[in-house]
């Protein structure tokens, strides 16, 4: 532990994935006391028609 | 919130998802006090050979 | 299918939940053609410091 | 119940998965006193760059 | 991997989780070929009036 | 977006957990170019006997 699950619109790149794990996981490692080997992050992607706000879909900015 | 996750057998429409949607949102706001652009509804779909019940495979309808 | 869960703050009463219940059901069935004995609804309470929204603890109205 | 979701690296048969929904199915039985139609098993597969250890991303046997 | 969370109505003994947990480490290494070091198995408890199916609360063994 | 979830041991302070969503908020901002205010974390703690690595339950350091 800490199992993160991170759930973001369908669109980033690698790298910003990238910079946003070494991000976090040395804040799970600063502020929780985590090891870095023990931190897990996994992302679930969200694409078009996927997740409402309000009853409204939120589309990814690449949707057709 | 409340955030909602919603699994669902892939093959639903968009029209299908958002009719759904939209007496979700609602429902909420009626029976729990929520107000609409605090309520999030996400969509995870399910494909082939991914869930099971009793130890066998439940297919979405249009599985090959 | 579907299986749904439900973030919510701690606080809602029984009564609330299984009116809410019943009407996601109800939308279950009638807007996704799924059947009611397949309908699965699970709520996840959330307490005090448990969910933060825009880097901010958001408490349940009970909260101390 | 009970309800289980496995997230496994993208890559294995569905001949391992069926294998391993018997396997697991047959354990909750058994040591949960769980009933067969009631235990439900869905599998989440993860990508490249979708899970990190340590900062670092943990890749499918098959990424490019 | 695999990632593994376990919803189940509260009232299982420790013993009964340990030996589910010993049995599906094992299956997770035999059938997916995972080592059981990077098999994690999380149990969420399920309490009274937290899950329903066809409309309905399905209440744990013990609820009052 | 992004939708954050967070397992950890039982055991935090919430001062700690307080740094650590202010660090990950920022770090979706700087990284992931999300806003705060759709920024959401939520933490899902992990008591005793309630995850296993290997085989064998990972105690809360406050365990008895």
């Amino acid at each position: 532990m800490p199992n993160i699950t991170v759930e973001i619109l369908r669109g980033r790149t690698v790298e910003q994935r990238r910079a946003f794990v070494e991000a976090v996981t040395e804040a799970a490692v600063v502020h929780l006391g985590a090891t870095p080997e023990r931190t897990r992050i996994r992302f679930l992607e969200v694409g078009e028609n996927e997740v409402a706000v309000g009853g409204v879909f939120v589309q990814p900015p690449d949707a057709s």
